[in-house]
């Protein structure tokens, strides 16, 4: 080893899933939306000015913010945007997340809570979901640093109520509460209805997923002016300028097309209700999904191997290699075309 | 204060130069390019097909690394592309500065410097530079963490030679040193020639600057294949993906025209070497740039008073409340029509 390689950060680095370069391939595993985004986005890239690119972007992002906040009838600073949900979180783990005590989520989730908290050395606690998958509310009750979960959970796709978040804000008024909500629009209430009650709850969301965006990456959190200006601070001091003025023009036209956004949900949410009926009659078993994904497993058939016979057929679901998922596959509700050839191909396999 | 409050953190953060919101503004405050892009940009977004934002990017960039590949004549390896030369620095921070000796930067240089070291806890020193804004290499002799330094210096515009580089690295084998060249297209000669021979030396560029796209947000880093390895590995530790499809594509199509990107260069070269002749005429001094900006002080007028009397004409330049520099103005160099406007608003108040 090099004196210069002393000092390096050691790292395990996140796998974000497979991008796969081939053509013609099933795309099931990054929970993108199959669908465009909004027609606004294509004449708002035609009438795109190319000549401001020479410009810095407006680093506070007025426009984005402005039409998020008519949205949901909220104001402009109560709205951060960063690029994509996982910068938005990144830099609330930085911002909130400066106590002694663990912070606390639960076992299995987004896998990158534990690789922030581990980069950004925050300690943290990870209570065991119950057999069912489901979050164990009174863990969340012990002192801690901050809490975080995703609601609906990934990889599992469960929703707890509002009624669940609510209890543990409640107990947990001393320290900042964060609910992911990336996938929220499928079949879920926002906790943003509880912003007014809960001063320290910080509420994030992404153009990813409903809003079928992730190409853009933008994300937001919603919450009090207070929570939102420190998270802006700390942005400020590690790169002022991150959304490029491409994604502030043509990421703030699409808000406003509510038909389009409800739409778009309404068919991944019936496609989604018919796969359960399709992977149940196949043997899977999986958690009620509210989610734009299904977390599926199979009594008679490897995860591993299913996933591996897929991807030979060029259908590309999620398999994730760790102890107590490790026999589950997540799969990302696609078109109807796409999904039949997901069970046409399932079906093949297991008869 | 709420016990929520306690653990947010408290930072004083980093203040970017205006975006004024008004119109017919002369804008010289943040060294953006008074040039658009190269024509390619608005080809290829005219061409951009708004369907595939619904996917993630490709987290490698290849497209955009294959492209500074080929215009360098290096291997796609040697690039580590970020949001701006902000988000590749900031990354590189937390990438190589990991020692528990200081690392070391001029008093006076770009501001992000000190901002990151403390937002990452990282101890520092600040060798102060000679009378003449010059670098002291001998100063960086010490033992240290780390090294990072702009060339050109910023704000100071003054450029040091390849052989003082040399000489920092030669006294600097064992840890990183960084050499952040978003000015160097201006009239400097890159260290990238010394990358074959200095493993831990790693060069900064960007696209805001020389080549007209502030508002992309595309910065770079070129170095060996391990120290490129060492900051993916931190890259995909915080987010995956952060260069968006629109920038990925637009930026990708701009690198190999080198016509556009040397005739635009060579503009601003003139212009600026006529502003020297037209500030000097006026009675300012400055220490010789060779970037897109002069850095000014006037023996009879406050700097503090001119910039505000140019910003009451809607003419913006850049003042520092900063010890050691707050007589002085960095001034952009615009197009021609714009820095005569801007001498015609200093003669009328310096006679």
């Amino acid at each position: 080893m090099k004196a210069w390689e002393k000092n390096i950060r050691k790292i395990a680095p996140y796998v974000p899933g497979e991008q796969p370069k081939v053509k013609d391939v099933i795309k099931l595993n990054t929970n993108e939306n199959p669908y465009p985004p909004a027609p606004e986005a294509l004449e708002a890239n035609k009438k795109f000015d190319t000549d401001i690119l020479r410009l810095y972007p407006d680093p506070d992002a007025t426009i984005l913010t402005e039409e998020l906040a008519k949205f949901y009838g909220l104001d402009k600073e109560n709205f951060f945007v960063g690029v994509g949900s996982d910068d938005v979180l990144s830099i609330a783990f930085q911002t909130f997340f400066n106590s002694d005590k663990p912070i606390m989520f639960p076992n299995i989730t987004y896998s990158f809570y534990c690789v922030w908290a581990d980069m950004y050395k925050i300690p943290y606690t990870c209570p065991k979901l119950d057999g069912d998958f489901k979050l164990v509310k009174e863990d969340y009750y012990a002192e801690n640093g901050g809490v975080i979960f995703p609601n609906p959970n990934a990889p599992t796709a469960i929703l707890e109520p509002l009624s669940t978040i609510e209890d543990i804000l409640m107990h947990n008024q001393d320290v900042i509460v964060i609910v992911d909500e990336a996938y929220i629009d499928f079949g879920g209430e926002s906790a943003i209805k509880l912003l007014d009650k809960y001063e320290n709850l910080l509420v994030v969301q992404t153009f990813s997923k409903a809003r079928s965006m992730a190409g853009m990456r933008i994300g937001y959190a919603i919450g009090g002016k207070r929570l939102i200006k420190a998270m802006n601070d700390v942005k400020f001091s590690i790169n002022s300028y991150t959304m490029n003025q491409h994604s502030l023009l043509v990421g703030s036209k699409i808000i406003a097309d509510r038909e389009y956004f409800n739409e778009t949900l309404k068919k991944i949410v019936n496609t989604r209700e018919n796969a359960k009926k399709k992977l149940t009659e196949l043997g899977f078993t999986f958690p009620d999904s509210k989610a734009n994904f299904i977390f599926v497993t199979h009594e008679k058939y490897k995860a591993k191997d299913i996933f591996e016979y897929l991807k030979s057929k060029n259908i590309f679901v999620r398999y994730f290699n760790t102890p107590g998922i490790d026999n589950y596959l997540r799969i990302t509700i696609g078109t109807d075309e796409q999904m039949e050839k997901l069970y046409e191909a399932l079906e093949e396999y297991i008869k």
